[in-house]
């Protein structure tokens, strides 16, 4: 009984999470009520507060979702010997999130969720500190591909590993903006554009 | 007479776009109203109304004078033979914008500021047009630039130029974002992050 119990206050905490992300990509987080995340889900406020207290969990909630995921893929694919190229890599995250990530929206709606995001740590210290936290740990992850990709004779620049992650952090982010400002992004552009990249010669080299 | 007008004229409207985009970037572009623009730059309704008939036309003016600053740069790199490559040319181009881009406004301000614009568009299809076609602008200029790289043996992967132009792109994008949501963003950390990818093997070529 205890699991099935479990199963069924994850599967409502989802339902309640997807909802909320649909409201606040399609208008906004700040034009979004509570009352409108309700109608969203078909729940009552009981049944919504119980999980949530308000707009303010939910969207931590979901940027620490966000992050976990993009975590996931990058252990995933740090098991493998050659570590992955950043093409391969970036393309099969951006995969991850730029392809039915919300269930029930459009392509554009991830994207646009996020730009939410971004702006709302404008005014709300407490998801600034919990995106600084994601973004650190992402960073973390790619400077140690990017040491592997130097040890597997992938990367010949010494260059700082930091400097290399916060460079595809912001390819990735890149792309998320131009998804929810064009909605046209496919994960082609992002590997065929770093195989260019990775295909060049610094002028002082040539 | 006249030209001593136009210049007066001139210095009138980048004081309003300056105050302007210093209370868009401290406070969001919902937050702050016409009023919080008059007593940022110490006019009257009047004298600010002659040239900007509310924020929709001030945040548009602003977005504008980004693309064509971005433009310039582009127009004036393209000039060199060989062309510069992305790590040189992108940084020049950061550095104009994170760099006291906004007088009288911190280091963040630009960044804060455009991640206002970008959120703006998902409300606003006006906004949302002008930056699609300044975008469109700056992936023709690359693309052409991608070519001459092409041309000059700079770079060797068969890729579509306007891939990789997106790419870069996406790099300036997400420096600004980092920028907007971090704070700490030089332009070395984005010349040595395109070096190391550039000084990268695809696995399939290793």
């Amino acid at each position: 009984m205890a699991r099935v119990s479990q199963e069924h206050l994850d599967a409502r905490r989802r339902q309640i999470l997807d909802g909320a992300a649909r409201c606040f990509a399609r208008n906004g987080f700040h034009a979004t009520s509570m009352q409108d995340v309700l109608t969203e889900v078909g729940l009552s406020a009981g049944a919504v507060y119980r999980y949530f207290r308000g707009k303010d969990e939910l969207i931590t909630a979901i940027a620490d979702e966000a992050f976990t995921g993009v975590r996931s893929a990058f252990l995933e694919a740090s098991k493998t010997v050659p570590p992955p190229t950043p093409d391969v890599l970036l393309g099969a995250v951006l995969r991850l999130f730029l392809e039915e990530r919300i269930p029930g929206a459009d392509r554009q709606a991830f994207g646009r969720l996020i730009l939410q995001v971004w702006s709302e740590t404008l005014r709300d210290e407490r998801l600034a500190a919990a995106l600084a936290s994601g973004y650190g740990g992402m960073r973390e992850a790619w400077s140690e591909l990017v040491a592997a990709y130097r040890a597997n004779g992938l990367m010949t620049a010494d260059v700082s590993a930091d400097h290399v992650a916060r460079t595809l952090i912001a390819v990735a982010q890149g792309f998320i903006a131009q998804q929810a400002l064009f909605g046209d992004v496919s994960v082609e552009i992002l590997e065929d554009g770093l195989r260019g990249l990775m295909s060049m010669q610094t002028q002082s080299a040539s």
